[in-house]
């Protein structure tokens, strides 16, 4: 299934994108898509049994779509995860993976503004395959226990100030919390629909010009071994989201003069089955 | 005043202590003690004027102390942030403050057991004053602005696993994540009540004996700055926390073979004014 959310930012109401490309309204059968929908089995199959009977309202195409995901209890980022990315950054590939996290109030809709902070030279993009966890998971002994988790994958964008991130304290964090800078979706699409997380296209294109053109299937550590390795070191809780790193062409990885975002770009990208984001940058 | 939540873990009730030391039920005044209460004048009012009339139903004593703050939305962290900290892990002063981050899910009250990871040697103790912010903040033009934010502050412990922080991939936020590593209160003490908290000792005990002993007087950055600065990178929002550091005295900073935590070892630690925690550690 194809879960979403439409309507005025924080008052989306719960959603479902059909088989032929219909939005249709979910308000009916379940309060919200949040961490705890994706925990009970019973409510996903009322889902699956009103998207059967062809008894779901349509909804107006033209309401705006926000995340596809509300209460989301923590972010958590790898970093380096493309062979391609940690080459064009001058990092050797990382041993184990490489972990910092964003805050879940920099998520906004995918077609949302972002906003580049005050003060920054150095606002990047980074398109990511997001895991959207549905069952509790600690120290997952095996990658099967680690993938039986996962509920569910989106697009999220992993917007990164590289002066703040990178030259200010040295800590990562500093650089990706600003504000609005994690659309995510358009959809969640439950784990189901996505039978290999690592044959996954996913490109990138800032004012049309394609910059980045990769693939999961050059993850340096794959869907299953991130949340297994996750794991070990936190728990992760239904409502949970991931995002497991970009492939190579973002802006610092370019020669010099590094072409950042700046107010007026637009960037689009997309991961093959799990839809298209576009957002248009302004000054915060 | 000084604010808490009792009762079971995830069904705490809305309490307040009150001058006489006296735990009284806020559960008739107000639905929840959370950004949503700090950020309403009028809620914090309706609690004095019902301290004030004496018409507050005692609680049981013997409740369970839980986390003061419901619905924490980020913990932004600040690293070595006092000069005696800094020296002691081998660190120069940073010119600017270094920020990480812990995620909700690892608060726990401030008596509950704290859990050693699995394969951890390096578990270490941190106590830190918590500033609790009470106002949408963002890009604060000075330290008034900031400090018209804060709505209180409480006692935080952030608990580390100095191997998973600084020798598993660099940044640390993969050591300082783990299960119940952030006890925090008892209380939340409003910050009418805390007219200087650049004047705050803060003590930590492991089994009794005295290990960190410092004041927030030795704060590189203090509390004003600290917010003021995170605003320009961040937005903060009611109901999220700052731990603003740790002074001197932790596992890591003593010579081998450093006394790291193990389960059985009792934390026990307390900031003036705000309260004391009592931890005892169990393995995960």
């Amino acid at each position: 299934m194809k879960l979403l959310r439409v309507g005025p930012a924080g008052a989306e109401r719960p959603a479902l994108l059909d088989r032929e490309g219909t939005v249709r309204d979910l308000g009916g059968i379940v309060p919200e898509i949040d961490g705890a929908l994706l925990a009970d089995p019973a409510a996903l199959a009322r889902i699956a049994a009103a998207e059967a009977e062809g008894t779901l309202p349509a909804l107006d195409p033209a309401l705006r779509v926000g995340p596809p995901l509300a209460g989301i209890g923590k972010i958590v980022c790898i970093g380096l995860n493309y062979h391609d990315h940690a080459a064009e950054t001058g990092a050797q590939p990382p041993a184990e993976p490489v972990v910092f996290m964003k805050a879940p109030d920099t998520v906004v809709g995918p077609h949302d503004t972002v906003l580049v902070p005050r003060g920054s030279e150095k606002t990047d993009w980074e398109v990511e395959l997001a895991v959207v966890i549905g069952r509790t998971l600690r120290y997952a002994a095996s990658h099967e226990e680690a993938m039986a988790a996962v509920a569910g994958y989106a697009v999220a964008h992993d917007v990164s100030e590289r002066e703040f991130q990178i030259e200010r304290g040295g800590q990562w964090d500093k650089g990706k919390n600003c504000e609005t800078f994690n659309p995510l979706g358009p959809w969640l699409v439950t784990a189901d629909e996505v039978p290999d997380p690592q044959a996954l296209p996913l490109k990138l294109w800032v004012n049309g010009e394609l910059k980045q053109d990769g693939s999961t299937a050059s993850q340096i550590f794959p869907v299953a071994e991130v949340v297994r390795y996750l794991s070990q070191f936190m728990t992760l809780y239904p409502g949970d989201v991931i995002n497991t790193g970009t492939p190579a062409g973002v802006a610092l990885g370019q020669p010099d003069p590094k072409p950042y975002l700046k107010a007026g770009d637009v960037v689009e990208l997309s991961i093959e089955g799990l839809g298209t984001q576009r957002q248009e940058f302004k000054q915060a």
